[in-house]
């Protein structure tokens, strides 16, 4: 496995040049501290960490893996080491509230953060990264007792957070699970079930766990609106703060998996075990959603690390491997054969991977940029506005960034033949790695689904509104050389309103529509919102090339997207023009 | 892993229905005792052995893997005595020449077994497989006293074989290898040198392996033409046939991979190793290729079975698990939730797999078929025209049938949703063993390169042409109820022409547009072949639903296909049109 190296230039060109975040940070009461220096410096800390300590361990916390014994769960050497070392740098509480010791920065810093620790190691991201959803989740409902004596424990990395949502036999429909919880006479609960692939449910890395747990109470109506949210840490807290006694929550295994094996994914028995109320009775489902929205732009980001980590590595075989001879003029006559970047098939992986991985961290950083005006602006309509584009990339975010990023893997992979296949360069474990998050958090498929179905169909297309005006705001702005890419970008986008409308149109008639394109229709959106970005960053890099010559780079890149990626987008409208009707032909016993 | 059942009767319909492969045997010298009874008896067989020995130990073969120490490869429980089994069917000498003891089968029958053995177990089905590559290699080109003393033995499965090609720094670029042969007194060569990726090259199956090494003689032009073949046995063989004295070639180490765990991936160490030559001196490349290329078709149908097997699990997860509702109208109300086939994004993964099976099982079929016509015909034309299509289609089968595979087994994992991500299902087990199969052979870069620039481009396109006669024939026929689909084949066909045209045209003065868009290029013929094949599927079928009604089953399966996946041909013929110009923009260091 090639050295990683953080892509800080990168991130603080699409930050500052391409979305000016820093404006943004100054009108914000809550933000007026920050400025691009102290958030460079703050990337650079995160950047660091994860170049010395956990990037070189990925690899060997791959093969090592988690164990299971007897109930307790080791994570892999260095795990321990390097978990105290994100604590203390204040990384698991990177957004959360300052009030309970959180830094409180905005996503759009977070997502820099996010995207190199998933790059260095997801398996180990994901300690802090459920961490972080609980604390979010628990700040945002749980009650001012509840929250004193755990979220600065949380925050600080002491203790990690899990989230249970999943049962044997209900994952994408949790209304179906059988989790109870019944009354005691303190004000706390009983809780009895069985949760299953609950991603560090179980650790050796700090002393105690905080279970964010759905269950029902004896009087939960049926279905999803009879679903509760219970706190259940792993040992009871004292009243001095430390943990005392062990609660009746234990790992009965853990799962063998494709990849993330450093990961600990664990059935969690809940045997009586004693719980909190989080908000309101059978309100549960909305405030774990709360978290969930906002963690999908994270899931997403684990599929632009691993494909940006993949792609160094590309890069540097494909610059040193000498296989074959180019063309005529690309000769290296005094060696033996060529780099294989002289090829035209290893450019365009190479290319196609670094339009995703550079469309991605801007995609990503676009939508941070929503979240941040969502949470911090002083301005109803301006909060509101972003809202709505959170609302609708969350699931665009969360899909095709891992949809892109395993493509990209697997590419990757390919660039190094053989070697990409062995375990020892590291590229066929970011293939297994990042496959899970195209699983995980909600399916691509529901994301999909609610994108079409919840957010565009619900909205009656409205939803689009906002995104569409951020595009013509560009596409009506002159930009000299770049007439041929806007006016692709704006084909593109009206090919993305026709098909809108004839899914809205046909959704009146045939309930089975929705479901039958959405997947097709999130990545036409994705491949818009990609040219969308990638514009930008081309207009805005063209007039700094005299100061950072190296952005040439990215209005090459842009032309290259535009001209060889973003016409998938026409098997796409083909395929949802379709409708349900090649779908549904079919008997049960035709398969 | 769901049991696995071999598709016997859609076997059938392709041999016998569709392709008429029978109808050639009665023509054929050599194959006029075979027919199809005796065909499906022989395929019932083979099916038997993969369906109660080879599946079952599938999933604890991968787990356990193979072992290295000291020099030896130990195979996971139950290979050796299923690869005995295996031998005594006389399935690894099935369609190897009967004078030695080959069953002499054609091809069209040999890949029906093939893709049943791969969907039982690719990693088992590689010893006997690279046996059989070894085996036609020294067939056609080895001396009759070699012939006489390996091809019994290895034909009935008491020696396996081994194909040395790959050294450190020589993957694809064979012309550089270091491997060196130097005459000895008695006839033999003295083989040093260190070869990688040698797959089967040391194990316990069996008491000899039989390995073919490429390497230079000392008086060796530069470059690919002066590379020979040699044979090097494990052990020397006495004169009555027993292995007798060591040979000096040994195991080094075995690699860890990705999957194909139970496959043992070998370095091996030639140090004076004595071998002969096969062939004449510095012709040993085309030698392999021959063999090389009758086997690509078989590396095509690994990802075939992968992709076979995967589609089983899938469709019985998605029959049996509850998850949701679907549409009012397919709601099963006595139950507390639809079984995941209702859902739409359910009934498209699942017919996209079955589409790139029962597709790939009659695209392979048909290539198979030409393969027989061009090795047991009598009648030269007949023969020269099916060698033209064995060699245009030959890298389309490697690639698009392992292309396809690949994205069948990761929707077949995608399915079953975190159970695909675990490894007990095998679904994610086939996603890795099913990778090696695009990359392995010559990757599929490489197939595209020789079908666009060899292939097509080397004939300016004439190769093309009994390939776009037969879809002519079909086209032009006329075919109640498919003339919708047969108008869209014809334009698939039309853009193909029109592609082609256009890339040969600026070859001319473009040395690096073959490169740029060769991968592209081969998808776009894999999917207008898969139309073909899909079409004469549907319409035959159509003539005979009323005797066998599960054909409807066809047709709905084609129009699918046609409707939903061959519309992806429209991205590709964008991607080519846009030629080398944005892959050839950026210098080395802007990457």
């Amino acid at each position: 496995m090639a050295d990683y190296r953080a892509p800080r230039e990168d991130m603080q060109f699409v930050l500052q040049d391409v979305f000016q975040v820093d404006q943004d940070w100054a009108r914000f009461s809550r933000l007026a501290d920050l400025d691009m220096d102290t958030a460079a410096a703050i990337i650079d800390e995160g950047a660091k960490l994860a170049e010395t300590l956990i990037a070189p361990n990925c690899r060997a916390a791959d093969e090592e893996g988690v164990q299971f014994s007897e109930g307790r769960v080791t994570t892999p050497s260095g795990y321990r080491e390097n978990f105290k070392q994100l604590a203390a740098g204040g990384w698991v509480g990177v957004t959360a509230n300052p009030e309970f010791g959180g830094m409180g920065l905005p996503k759009s810093i977070s997502a820099q953060y996010e995207e190199i620790l998933c790059a260095a190691d997801i398996s180990f991201s994901l300690y802090s990264g459920l961490t972080a959803g609980a604390i979010m989740t628990l700040d945002q409902h749980g009650s001012d007792e509840l929250k004193d004596i755990y979220l600065p424990k949380m925050i600080a990395g002491e203790w990690t957070g899990s989230m249970c949502l999943t049962e044997a036999h209900a994952g994408t429909d949790l209304g179906m699970i059988r989790t109870k919880a019944v009354p005691a006479d303190d004000g706390s609960y009983q809780i009895s079930g069985t949760k299953i692939f609950i991603t560090g449910g179980e650790h050796d890395l700090v002393d105690n766990i905080v279970h964010l747990v759905l269950a029902k109470l004896p009087d939960a109506p049926a279905g999803s609106k009879g679903i509760s949210l219970f706190l259940v840490p792993k040992f009871l807290v004292n009243e001095d703060g430390s943990p005392g006694e062990r609660n009746q929550v234990f790992c009965g295994a853990i799962e063998h998996k494709m990849g993330i094996h450093a990961s600990a994914t664990c059935v969690m028995n809940f045997d009586g075990a004693k719980g909190w109320l989080i908000g309101e009775p059978h309100r549960g489902l909305p405030a774990m959603f709360t978290m969930m929205n906002y963690e999908r732009l994270g899931v997403g980001i684990q599929g632009l690390g691993a494909a940006a980590r993949s792609y160094q590595t590309a890069l540097e075989y494909a610059q040193d491997r000498l296989q074959g001879r180019g063309a005529r003029d690309t000769r290296a006559a005094d060696k033996e054969a060529d780099p294989l970047i002289v090829h035209g098939d290893v450019r365009r992986m190479l290319l196609t991977m670094k339009a995703f991985v550079e469309g991605g961290r801007a995609f990503s950083t676009y939508v941070g940029k929503q979240l941040d005006i969502s949470k911090f602006s002083d301005n109803d309509a301006e909060r509101e506005r972003a809202q709505a584009l959170v609302d609708l990339l969350t699931p665009v975010a969360k899909a095709f960034l891992t949809d892109t990023g395993f493509e990209a893997t697997v590419l990757g992979q390919q660039i190094l033949g053989g070697h990409g296949y062995v375990r020892e360069w590291g590229q066929e474990q970011l293939v297994r790695d990042c496959r899970i998050a195209q699983i995980y958090e909600g399916t691509n498929g529901i994301q999909a689904l609610d994108l079409l179905g919840r957010k565009v169909g619900g909205s009656r297309g409205k939803l689009l509104e906002p995104l569409l005006e951020d595009i013509a705001a560009l596409t009506a702005q002159p930009a000299a050389g770049f007439e041929n890419e806007l006016a692709r970008l704006d084909e593109a986008t009206k090919l993305l309103e026709r098909v809108t409308g004839m899914v809205l149109r046909q959704a009146a008639e045939d309930e089975n529509i929705i479901n039958s394109v959405a997947v097709e229709y999130l990545h036409l959106v994705g491949y818009v919102c990609f040219a969308y970005v990638w514009l930008r960053m081309a207009i805005t890099a063209e007039d700094k090339i005299s100061e950072r010559p190296y952005l040439a780079s990215k209005v090459k890149t842009a032309r290259f997207y535009m001209a060889r990626l973003l016409p998938r987008i026409q098997s796409l409208a083909a395929a949802i023009e379709d409708g349900s009707q090649s779908l549904y032909q079919h008997e049960p016993d035709e398969f």
